[in-house]
Parts: structure tokens; sequence; C-alpha cells
């Protein structure tokens, strides 16, 4: 062994840092005798400005100024115990993929020597693969051209989880550019040295089968887009009052709910969407909103609605009430692993329960008013859920109304307007930001500086306080959105959302963000059109209208 | 052998019709013995009406009253001389990753022999696989039940190029259906026997990459998904005045005059349109637009302006300018193998030409008007194109200008209203019907019966005439289309054009479409979505808007 070179195990959690270190020491003696071409290229993302074309911007990073070569043969090498997952081998496949889009024909003919870059290193030190609430996703990425001296060169990502190297994959596909000069994909502004984490644990985006319904392929797009920004929670909205089209199998005719007998998820669909995201590291929270915007539910068990003309809320006076949403909740529990699961309980107007006579006599014998059956309804959701080992999540109704009924256990969900989670989490409760002023999609008067100026720990001080804050979620309620333009509705605004909630408070720009953001999320806009994704126009005052004119993506 | 089947050569032009009529002769004796769940099935397509749900509609076809089930495990059996080519092969796994979205999931544990349908036989009778204007893609589509005693059953695509087996394949792929109820994939109606050809050969839709980029992941979706519709025509214009995307190695400062340098598309780009076009059966008839929309050239090479204050039409008076054009055609003659090359040639304003110094010493010492030196370029352009053994499409305007000038070749493209066609096929020449009227999907004001109702044909009696009327075109101008919105604004309505263009007059409703088409382009458009295209609601007033509330595809 040459004395150079320390002994180093590539498990140690130190190895990252120890090799990086060395690299550092030789930095020095790193030539540019394989690269002429690469600095005789005519193009270079680095020429244009300083800025970092990366989205969200990682926490921690150093960059330098060399250009590096990409081989398109490029291989993964997978160390740890989690580095040869099939997550992260599925993942380096689709990242290849888009990072190699243009290339495999290049004009010229280079042997893999003459690349700077020729394969991935990805160390994942834990083989535990389960994805819930607070997974670690810190990765740290480091790019550095092999000088045949180094130890490692190439590219390292050093992770604790699976869904750490996904994350570290996704920044390292963003650092790769297609130079249209060479014809080479090049990592421009090298070497990188990138520690990164996620600000929040919960960074979500709901969607609204209910309204809309949703075909499989497109939920996919939408799963595989949010990987893009490192969103990690769907927040599936699969029933309201209008259709009802998920499978349940403990009670067959709910979805006779469906809109037709095309526009249903069967069991096997809902678990592939759940398997799909997570292979992309997201997890998928499953909503059933009860009491209110549960309609639907009556179309299969008609005894569900308190009277035919009183269809939600649901009748509070029946057990087959409770029956069937626990039978529901059994269900989904085989479906759904995330340990958070949505009830609802937002919008409950109780009116017609008091014209119902045999719920007005229920309500009577109780002593009951229609607010006490409302709590009534939420807690004994809240207890089913807890029953079935579920962390019950309920909008921010359930907490302005009866706060102190709710289960301790209870992930406030915010969503009317600014200062509830300050309350609840100064209560104790844990709470998702979803202030509708600033992150509800489906109002598209608000610009893409509206969702990036929106602060989820706006009003709290106290560090303790902040903890409770998990993170936020943008919204895509689909009144008006369905499979044609629910893509340009979420993007590009959904990814300054993502920024927010990702990267840390220090490192993300708040002020002059016209300068320090916008130029970025233009950039990462296209990027979205490059891999596919419908992603609108970023400076257009109205979300999803189309470019007022002709002109460049990276401009409008 | 069996006397009860005649000695059949599979390779025979009759084969198929022969099994045919051996078939049809044992209806009779097939019975439901291995079907009796799809007896029983919840839910049928044939259960709610009598459509056949086709698009566009073949132009002849019979159908029955059974409901069989198709394997999973579907394999494909080529036979003909072109049966085993790459490009079905590739065909049967796209479409059998379309029809089995749902399943591989079933929780009903079939054998295969459970299945009605395990096999899809393609006869090609032709190996040759060249794609120009023509080519045969009629094909015929047997569906029946094999009872073990039939030969074939299953099912049969018979066509004489590969390119009639991939439209025999989409038209299954129409025919099998997902039932939510038995988790299968079923066919309704079966004993399916179409014959079907289309109408025209010139099946078009225009994509603008100048006045928006789009990458070539959205190019893709856009062949994708025009193929579903049996479109077979991507009329690229590739460069406007506003942008040149496209590399020309022979001029290569032409490329400056794109966007940024981001928004580009190599050789090889081109190249992998093409290829990726031609396995769909599509061709790529590319558009270089000259003397006028041409500003973005003199980027590059500013010597192609006649002067920095008249930057189009392009310098008339330079040889540098037709170098320059016969340099682009030769490099696009090794990328597009298209017969058709389209010179554009519209929307040519002359006026500065004679405010310019030596444009208007050039003019006169010819003793030309500018009208005779439009007419100049444009045929010396159709004089280029031609000797690089293309055929010209130009514009309506030089056949409005200058009809006894230009080749008999040409193939003069109708754009600014009715009539022109008539006009062009009297003198002889062929000619694409276009009426911006009815057929440019920017037009948003129009709606799906706007283009449903356009008839290519009219005011053309003669049937030589009529011959000389290869197709038509709708038409996608990119001013305030971009990745983010094209596909909502070509689909639905595309899909009308392209039902008027395939399917035959006589099969085609007419009249009553609200009853005849309506639904059946309803129930595309939702399988455009299933199949990930962003198509938009089929009945909105203005094309591209949201639906205005919740809803069932099928109803918006």
């Amino acid at each position: 062994m040459s004395t150079r070179f320390p002994t180093i195990n590539p498990n140690s959690p130190h190895f990252f840092f120890t090799i990086f270190s060395i690299c550092l020491c030789l930095t020095p003696i790193i030539t540019n005798s394989r690269t002429i071409r690469t600095i005789t290229s005519s193009s270079h993302l680095s020429d244009d400005s300083s800025t970092t074309y990366l989205w969200p911007l990682p926490s921690e990073f150093t960059s330098g100024n060399e250009t590096l070569t990409v081989n398109p043969n490029l291989s993964i090498s997978g160390s740890g115990n989690g580095g040869n997952s099939v997550i992260v081998r599925d993942a380096f496949a689709r990242y290849k993929s888009i990072i190699f889009k243009h290339v495999g024909r290049s004009k010229f003919k280079f042997s893999d020597l003459d690349y700077d870059v020729g394969k991935v290193n990805v160390i994942v030190h834990s083989s535990d693969e389960e994805l819930q609430l607070g997974v670690d996703e810190s990765y740290t990425l480091l790019i550095a051209k092999s000088n045949g001296l180094s130890i490692i060169g190439e590219v390292t990502i050093e992770a604790n989880t699976v869904y750490g190297a996904l994350r570290g994959l996704e920044t390292f596909s963003q650092l790769c550019g297609f130079d249209y000069g060479t014809k080479t994909v090049q990592i421009y502004k090298a070497p990188w040295f990138i520690k990164d984490k996620p600000r929040f644990a919960f960074r979500g985006l709901l969607l609204d089968t209910s309204r809309h319904y949703y075909p499989i392929e497109i939920i996919k797009q939408i799963i595989e887009s949010m990987s893009y920004a490192k969103l990690n929670v769907l927040h599936w909205h699969i029933i309201d009052e209008q259709s009802f089209p998920l499978e349940v199998p403990a009670y067959p005719k709910l979805w006779k709910g469906a809109y037709t007998k095309w526009e249903r998820y069967t069991v096997e669909d809902a678990s592939e969407i759940v398997n799909f995201a997570k292979m992309r590291g997201i997890n998928v929270m499953a909503e059933i909103d009860v009491p209110g915007h549960a309609e639907s539910w009556g179309t299969g068990y008609p005894d569900l609605w308190p009277s035919s003309s009183c269809r939600e809320p649901l009748d509070v006076s029946k057990n087959f009430t409770f029956e069937v949403l626990s039978g529901i909740l059994q269900d989904m529990r085989d479906i759904f692993p995330f340990e958070l699961f949505h009830l609802g309980g937002d919008e409950v107007n109780t009116d017609c329960w008091k014209y119902t006579p045999h719920v007005k006599q229920w309500l009577k014998e109780r002593n009951m008013t229609e607010k006490d059956a409302y709590q009534y309804f939420v807690i004994k959701g809240q207890e089913i859920a807890i029953s079935k080992n579920w962390i019950p999540v309920n909008w921010e109704e359930t907490f302005n109304t009866f706060a102190e009924k709710l289960n301790p256990k209870t992930v406030v969900h915010n969503w009317l307007g600014p200062g509830v989670c300050p309350k609840a989490v100064a209560q104790g409760f844990k709470c998702i930001y979803s202030n509708q002023g600033v992150w509800y999609l489906d109002h598209l008067d608000v610009q893409w500086d509206g969702f990036y100026d929106a602060e989820p720990l706006e009003g709290i001080t106290d560090s303790t306080e902040q903890k409770l804050v998990i993170g936020g979620e943008v919204c895509m309620w689909s009144e008006t959105a369905d499979p044609s333009n629910v893509q340009q509705t979420i993007w590009p605004r959904a990814a300054a959302a993502a920024e927010r909630l990702w990267t840390s408070k220090e490192a993300a720009p708040i002020s002059n963000t016209s300068e320090t953001a916008l130029t970025r999320l233009q950039y990462f806009r296209c990027l979205l059109t490059r891999r596919g994704v419908q992603a609108s126009p970023v400076t257009n005052f109205y979300a999803r209208s189309p470019p007022s004119g002709p002109g460049s993506c990276y401009d409008q």
C-alpha cells in the first residue's frame, strides 16, 4: 500500500470526508491535460453568470471553475449497506436517461479515457428502506476530476439512507448539462462539494382526484415531477362529495360513487402508485375526508346519507357509518404504509342534520348540539385511525373548533389563513402549513414569488415549537384542474414552495428574490420541460396562462 | 391434415380472407364455456350503448355481442416477409404496455387457458419499410375467439406493410378495455372484422418550433400522441423569424439564431425525431420558410439580411443567400428522407427590398419588380429542392401569385381560406388542405365540430382532381403555445380532423355528429388522458380552457 493514501474503510461514516480532504490536498496537481476540448468549448453554463443552476438550492455548497466532461457510459458503483439497493439502481438508470437525452450520438468519437467523469460512487450506510416522516434525506455530493492520483475523483454521493442518495442523484443530474458545441454532457464550475439536507421533513403536494379523475399514468407523471423538486409527500385527497373512485374491498359498492366505471382506482392501482412514489422517495398520505365532503359515499350505500335530501355530512347517528369508515381505513392500511393518515374534517355544515328527524332525535337523546356531533364524529374517526396505528391529520377547523378534544398526536393541517400553526404548536400539536393565500395552486392569481416568500414558521419564535411544524404542502384542488392542465397549474409554482421547504433558512434567498431566485426558477422550469413536464411560464400574472408571445423559455 | 381445413399458405395475400371465411363458418359452434366470468362481469363497454368506441372510425367493420378476455401474457406471432420487423415488434411492446396498464396485478389467478385471447398474429406481406407518401397503410383486423377447432381465432392483423400493421395494432388497442369488475382486459362486441385504410395519404400536424422551442422529449410526446389518432405527417416548421434552432453543419453559425444556446436541435436530435416518428409510421416533413419568416438566419450570417433595418425577406440579390439555402437543404437531405419538403413562401412583404439601395439596383438591372423577385426567389428555391430529389411544397401565396411559374410537381399548401385547393387541382397541382378558419389549432374559438365538419374535397367534384388533394393538416403555430400547453391545444381537436382524413367518406358521420361523433370523441379524449396525453375537455367553447367545474372526463 502506498504511504500516500491512508487505510480507508468505505463503510465508515467518515469515509467520504476523509476522501474529500485528500482530494482537496490534491487539487493543485489536478491538470487539464485530458480536457483541452472542454476548455475551448463554445458555450458554458458558467459563461453566462455566476448563478448556480440548482433547484432547490442545497444548504451548503462550494464550487470551482473547471468544466468536466461526463462519459455517456456512466456507471454506478454502490457501496455501504444500502448502496446496491434496487431503489438506488433504478434511480440511477432514470437519471442516466435524463442526463444523456442528447448524447450517445455525438459526432466526436471519444474513448472512455477522454472523459473526466465515468462513474458515480454511491455510498449508502443503512440498508433500512422504510420511508416514514423524518427519514434521513441528507446527502453529500462531491464532484471532482480524477487525475489518476486521487483515489476517488469522479462523483461520490454519500448518504445515510437510499432516500438521501436519491436526493443526491437529483442534484447531480441538475449539474449535468448538454453542451451543444462539443455535443458532450458537461459539469460546470467543478469541483463541487455539496452538503445538503431538507429543512422540513414534510414537503407535500395535495392532489384531488374526486373533482376530476386522474388516470394512473398522469399521477405517475406528477410523482415523477415532484421528485425533481425534492418534494416528498403526495397528499392524495382521493374522495370528495363529487366522486368516490377508490376500490374498498370491505364495502365493494363504495366505488359506485365513481363518475363512471372507467374513472376508478383498484387496490392494485393504489398500491402501484404507492410503490412508484416510494421508488422516488415520496410518501403517499391518503385522505378520507369526514364527515363533510363525503356525499359520494352514499351512491353505493344510501344509508350513509342522513336522508335523500341531506347527503352530507355523513349520518353521525348510525353505527353503520363508523363501520364503513373503519372498513375503509382497514383496507387502506394495507395500501398506505405512511404513518400519517388524513381524516379531513373541514367545511362541515351540519345544518341538515338538525332537519333530519332521526338525527335530530339522536342528538336530543344524547343532549348534543350539531357542533358536539361534529366533534364526536371527528374524535371517533381519530380513534379508529389510531387503533390502526395511524397518526391522524385533520384540517384546521377541527383544531379551531375543539382543540382541547383532539388527540394530542393530531397533526393540524392549516389552510384557511395565517396564524394557525403558531396557535397549534403553542398547544403542543404538530402542524402542516398550507395557507391558502399563498400555497393553494388553484388560486391562479398567486404568482411564483407569493409561493416563494411564504414562511411556514412565520409567527413562531420558540425553537421547540418550531420543530412541531413538520413542513408544508401546496394544494392542487381540482374543481378546474384535470389531466389536461394539472401539471401546468402545479409547475413552476410548486417548485417555489419546494425550495422554501427544502433549503435551510440560512441558505435560501429571502430578499431581492427577483435576482437571487427568479433566474434559477426559470431555468428549473425549462429543465422540467426538457424532462417532458408541462411547466408553465414563470412570470405570467395568472398561473397556467399561455405565454404572451414568442420567446425563449428562459425569459418567460 | 384434417379435411375440415384446406391447405393454407400464410404468405398468400388471400390467407386472411380464407381464414376469416372459415371462422365465420365456425361461428355457430363457438361457445362461452371458458368465459363464464366475463358474462357475469359487472360492467361492459357494450352495456352502455351501441357506440363503437374507435377513433378514427374504420372504413368497414362488423362486430358481434361477445366479450373476450385478453391474457396479460399476450404474445405476438409475426409472419409474412415483414411480420417480424423491429417496427412491428416495438409497436407491439408499446401497445401491450398501454393495454395492460392496470393488470398483471389481478386478484384473480388465471391460467393461460382461461383467457379467450392470448396471441396477436401479425401478417405483413412486404419487407419494404420505406415510409413515403402513399405508403400502404391498409390493414384487416380479425378478433374472434378460438375454440380449439378454428385454426386462428385470437387476433389477426393482416397488412401489406409494417405501417398498415401499426394502424391495426392501434385499432386493436382501442378495442381492449380494462374491466374493473373482473380486473381483466376485455374486448367487447366480438367477433370483430375490420377492413380499414386511410381516405387520404397525407394526414398532418404542423409544429412550429421557432416561436417557442420544444425539447425533444415534448416533440416525442406529440409524435406518440399523433399515432393514436393515425395522423402520419409531422410538418416540422423548424425555423421562423424569431429563432433558428437547428444545427446546419455547412453553415455552423446559423443556429446562433436560436433563442439561447440551450434551445437548439442537433443533427442527431433531428435524426432521432425522424427515426422515432418512423417507428410510429409518421413522416417528418421539414420546412425552411423562404424568403419571408427568416430574420433569424441573419443572426449568424448578417449578409443574409438586405440591411440591418431590412432583415427579411432574405437578400434576393446575393448568391450567398442561395448558397446558404442550398447548404441547408443539402444537410437536411441527410436527415429527412420524406419526399416532400416545405419551402414556405407565405406572407412575403417585399417593401423593404425596394428601399435597400443594392437590392433596388439589382432589381433595376434585371428590370424586375419586387413581385418578380419574390417569384424568382421561390422558383429558385424550388429548383434547389428538386435538384436534391425533393418534391417542393409551398404555401398558397406562391400559387395565388404566380401559379403558372411553379414547378408542376409543386404541392400547394392551402391556409388562407376555402376554395384554394379546387383552383390548384384544376391546374393539375397537388394540394394540402389547412383552411385556417377550421384547421388552425391556434384559432382557439374553433370548436371540435368546426374541425370535424371540414371537408378537404369541398368544391371539387371531378374524381381525377379529387385525387390531387393528397390530404390535410392541422396547424399548431406557437405564438402562444409552448411545452406547457401544446398538447392541450392540439388535442382533442386534431383528432376531429384526423377522423375526417382517415375515415372513408361513406363511413364517416356527416350529419347529427353530436350523436354520432361527439360521444366517441369524448371517449377518445379520455383514452388520450389514460395514455398520459394532456387532452383538453371536448365541449369547451374556447380550446384549452379549463373544465368549468367538477365532472367526469366523459362528459366534458
